[in-house]
């Protein structure tokens, strides 16, 4: 029995778009329904998120990029989070995922909604932890009902995918814990809060044992499920350890369990890796994981460039899309340091997809490999319209040529261009 | 015979330098004196360059970084050259190459030796081209005398290093060429000015026939060659065709003839590289060249990021020095595009430092692990301080953290930080 038949809402929301994104990606209508149905592929698109424009993630399709935006308590301003908004989408953001922890969540949720056609990503935990910070209470004293109430909310609000950490275990837990030898802990807002419930409950994760309710919620409204990596490590040292690998095989174990279901799911991944574990957390990471979507947050190769993560984390996606990762989470070079702004959002945007772009030339993409062909041939022509028009940025193009813009050579090297004298003969 | 015994002015610049070189590279004199016999590393250091503080380049000393400045016909200010130059040395750049081809190139490269204590490089071709340009002659008319003229100049003024295309052959110039089957053809601009030099006088290379003649003046001031890439790749799809192999081989023999007459030499490398490409390229280059110092630019893994090309080239960067690269040549957002103002040259700096961390991470060099470490435990602690004193960019970190700076926790989180969380039990 395929996805569709048991997926009524991914079913009516492929009858409508499915045509124009097969168009899009290059990819015959069989190959992508094959994908859907293996569970390598997911389609993002909540029929309750009026207007959105759904995307495809998981190979063969383009991998995707996305945004992160939202408030923060010390940084709170639901208007400069809709500006940041259209800057991500200009830049060519895929999807964009709400983190606020600030301010009236559901009403900045809902006005991104509303603004916004990329599909939206959210992590409903965050909206039930902060009621709690609110009240000057610990917010790992929620209710398991308060949290499924949560993500029934938002599903029926319209968002299209979400972030649920429930491949993280008790003993996952105590393994990533300093004590169980790691540099870091655990780093993921999500996942700490969870770690910290279980720990007061003496429970097991809720979001594991109450699967199945979220599985019943997202299939009724096409929420495709972003199984979190709770565990992820948050330093190069901790990268591949026993916490990391126990909540991958969960992890594994749940895409599987989502797609019996007729549940998309996607894995989320990490973090922090240095480059020589990069390809074999990948390709480790989607054999646990059936080759469901892999998310991946960078990864970042080093820890040691606070300001410039987006850098880090832009070597490690491009080694990670080569290895076979399918949607890259930015990094901005406000990571681990500051709220980004909206210039940060930019930078973000643009060096996910240069990693895109990279791991997919390498990859040989024909998709990739006509945008390279295409910028190498104007190149050479001296073609600038033809260059900003194939660049991934086209307005950093032709900002920094600056008062040059119309001379037929740049000013780094003027009559000394190389291609203007080897023309001239 | 050792280097030493053929080098007086290397033997005497390392007496003076070397047991404060070998301290900071953590490496013993014996390891260090061996690989400059065998031409596994190189000192650069030209005793004539008054206040140099040398660098060695080549494993297992840590890999170097190289910033470029110099003005251009379009964008001609020695003084902001000259500022520059302060922002590259800030950034953290070991060396300075000057490849300034407007003004007055002598006044410019004196007063940059003096107020640089960082070895500098130079193209001495571009100053001989730059006069005939300058008298609306054809730059390929100059004399090969000139030429062999204005590398003693610059040797006897303390220029450290300096690119000399000697292993441009006739025949790899015609294989470069667009009916060669190269999309970019010839892309250095030196290279360009040579190719079209042999072509206007039916001869070969004049730097490879008078390979002598260099090779005596270098001695003479310890002036180390850095064996120019003329016919590297300019575009993905041209790199490792058979015109870029031409030069490496014959790059390959000059620098074991170099070493055994007593002249240190590099290798100089690609370029525009693809990612699946690069660990290829560069240990093809090195075993071609006998593990001689290589100093690569970039490489570059897509061309389609002009305004980013420091960011694709730390991609390129890090895989490079993974796979054995020695020394980078930055690039920075102004690549292909415009002259890098000071705000490039910092970002470029610091981007290539990035790539140089990464890849020396990924092979566990002892100074980049331990200054991973440093960050993830003051990360742990949520030390800012030390945070701050370990990030490849000290003053990123602070300018980011703007009016939060005194807070225990960034403003991306707040109190929603999971570190602070994972601390509160």
């Amino acid at each position: 029995m395929s996805l569709f038949s048991r997926n009524a809402a991914l079913a009516e929301m492929f009858s409508r778009h499915g045509a124009a994104l097969c168009q899009a990606e290059e990819l015959s209508r069989d190959t992508v329904t094959d994908a859907l149905n293996d569970g390598h592929m997911v389609f993002l698109g909540n029929p309750r998120h009026a207007g959105v424009a759904p995307r495809l993630v998981g190979q063969p399709a383009r991998v995707k990029v996305n945004a992160n935006i939202g408030t923060s308590p010390m940084d709170n301003s639901p208007a400069a989070e809709m500006r940041k908004l259209l800057v991500a989408v200009d830049a060519g953001a895929d999807t964009v995922m709400d983190l606020s922890i600030a301010g009236d969540l559901r009403a900045i949720r809902v006005e991104i909604l509303a603004g916004c056609s990329l599909p939206l990503g959210t992590v409903p935990l965050y909206s039930v932890a902060r009621r709690y910070a609110e009240a000057g209470k610990d917010p790992a004293l929620f209710s398991p009902e308060e949290l499924f109430e949560e993500i029934e909310r938002q599903a029926e609000e319209g968002v299209d995918f979400m972030t649920v950490h429930c491949g993280l275990t008790k003993r996952g837990a105590e393994w990533a814990s300093e004590a169980g030898g790691r540099i870091m802990g655990v780093v993921s807002r999500g996942g700490t809060i969870l770690a910290r419930w279980m720990r007061k409950h003496g429970a097991e994760n809720p979001l594991l044992l109450g699967y199945d309710r979220i599985l019943d919620i997202a299939g009724k409204y096409n929420v495709t499920l972003s199984l979190g990596d709770g565990l992820r490590p948050g330093a190069g040292a901790d990268a591949g350890d026993a916490a990391q690998w126990e909540e991958v095989v969960m992890l594994g174990r749940l895409a599987r369990e989502g797609l019996r279901n007729g549940v998309q799911c996607m894995v989320e991944g990490p973090g922090h890796v240095p480059m020589h574990m990069v390809e074999a957390q990948i390709r480790g990471i989607k054999a646990a994981c059936n080759n469901a979507p892999l998310y991946v947050l960078g990864p970042l190769v080093i820890d040691s460039s606070p300001g410039y993560d987006h850098i880090a984390g832009a070597i490690g996606g491009a080694l990670a899309v080569r290895a076979g990762a399918d949607f890259l989470c930015y990094l901005t070079p406000a990571e681990h340091v500051a709220l980004p702004d909206a210039a940060d959002v930019r930078l973000g945007v643009i060096a996910s997809r240069i990693a895109a772009q990279a791991g997919e030339t390498a990859l040989g993409r024909p998709q990739a490999l006509r945008r390279e062909a295409t910028m190498s041939t104007a190149r050479k022509r001296l073609d600038w319209k033809a260059m900003q028009a194939t660049a991934l940025d086209a307005k950093a193009v032709c900002s920094k040529r600056g008062e040059h813009a119309d001379e037929e050579v740049c000013a780094m090297c003027g009559d000394f261009c190389a291609v203007k004298m080897s023309r001239e003969e």
